[in-house]
């Protein structure tokens, strides 16, 4: 690509949004950004991978945050005397976004990417969902849950998922007002999503170049 | 088209729905329902096509509706007397749809669309959105609205449209949910935002014959 993009992807459980960003980040030629970005927060804020994935997205009302974090402080760094562990990690993830948007185009998916380069003007934001039976059915197939506690399981996450983005970025998630597109991949299906994504980050660029 | 496909088109006032709307049956070489729809309502109910030009999307809430609507009876039609004439006009509406769909594939613009044939299963639902600097520009240059006023006149004409929206459905207008897909024109253009939806209804007749 001659022009830069970024594209960042946020997505409901199960509604394969995940696949959807490795694949138009393969068809573009441009790096994906998903789990990695894990390893680098953790890297960063100097604290464990296990606790960066448990914490990331699971802080499940603002209460229990408060509860959890709020009084957590970090001994004698002043600097960082009045922030929460979760604060810390959202910081140097935020930081790590900042730089991967910076060195180059790239898919992002997940960790509120579109809030913190809402400043950019070289950005796309897509949202990827579906309906519930769609999402459960891709739990059960592609992340192995019981089929029993799948649909408990898809909501629970989408919960977490919103408190997490709600909490940090003072938006709401999901609200199309946030996206550039929002797509239902139950309805489109996984490869149809990818070829709009692709189309659109394709027409962006030549209508940049003209 | 070999296979039929129905594209109901919901959108943001200064969006460019109706015009995108156009282009896509253009380019699909499909009817497309705008204002005829009140035109056959009109008839439809008896009323004047001016009320319902007025009525249509002007429900300014429910307390309003309610006491412009709530107590005027249709005098000795006894089938009609429980029915106030915006209720009228909206079954009449919801006819004339369901027909219009079941004659062939076609893009409707409007009219809770998306709701009337949630029940069929060869229906695309499109909601079109935009950055309210977007819509005021457009409300300004295809309309005519005094500059000074426009910006307001856009957020008036949405509000009329999500309360006829929300009254008649019970589900929320612009809820991504009710839509396959929802695309922010101000950011893609129209003419992008013609061939996202082009492409999308050729992708799902081609998986459809398969």
């Amino acid at each position: 690509m001659d022009k830069k993009v970024i594209v960042t992807i946020s997505r409901e459980y199960g509604s394969g949004g995940r696949i959807i960003g490795s694949k138009v980040a393969e068809k573009l030629g441009i790096p994906f950004y998903d789990r990695k970005i894990i390893e680098l927060s953790a890297e960063k804020s100097g604290l464990a991978v296990s606790f960066v994935e448990n914490t990331e997205q699971k802080i499940k009302n603002k209460f229990l945050h408060n509860l959890a974090f709020g009084g957590y402080y970090m001994g004698a760094d002043l600097g960082a005397a009045q922030l929460s562990l979760s604060d810390r990690l959202f910081i140097a993830t935020c930081e790590i976004i900042r730089n991967l948007a910076e060195e180059g185009p790239c898919v992002i998916v997940g960790r509120c990417a579109d809030y913190v380069l809402k400043k950019r003007d070289d950005v796309i934001d897509i949202f990827i969902y579906s309906d519930l039976e769609h999402k459960t059915k891709r739990a059960i197939s592609e992340y192995g849950i019981d089929p029993d506690k799948a649909a408990a399981e898809v909501q629970k996450t989408d919960k977490y998922r919103a408190n997490h983005y709600n909490y940090y970025t003072e938006q709401t998630w999901g609200d199309k007002n946030n996206y550039h597109l929002c797509l239902n991949s139950g309805f489109l299906g996984v490869d149809n999503t990818v070829d709009i994504i692709v189309d659109t980050v394709k027409d962006y660029i030549k209508n940049k170049q003209a």
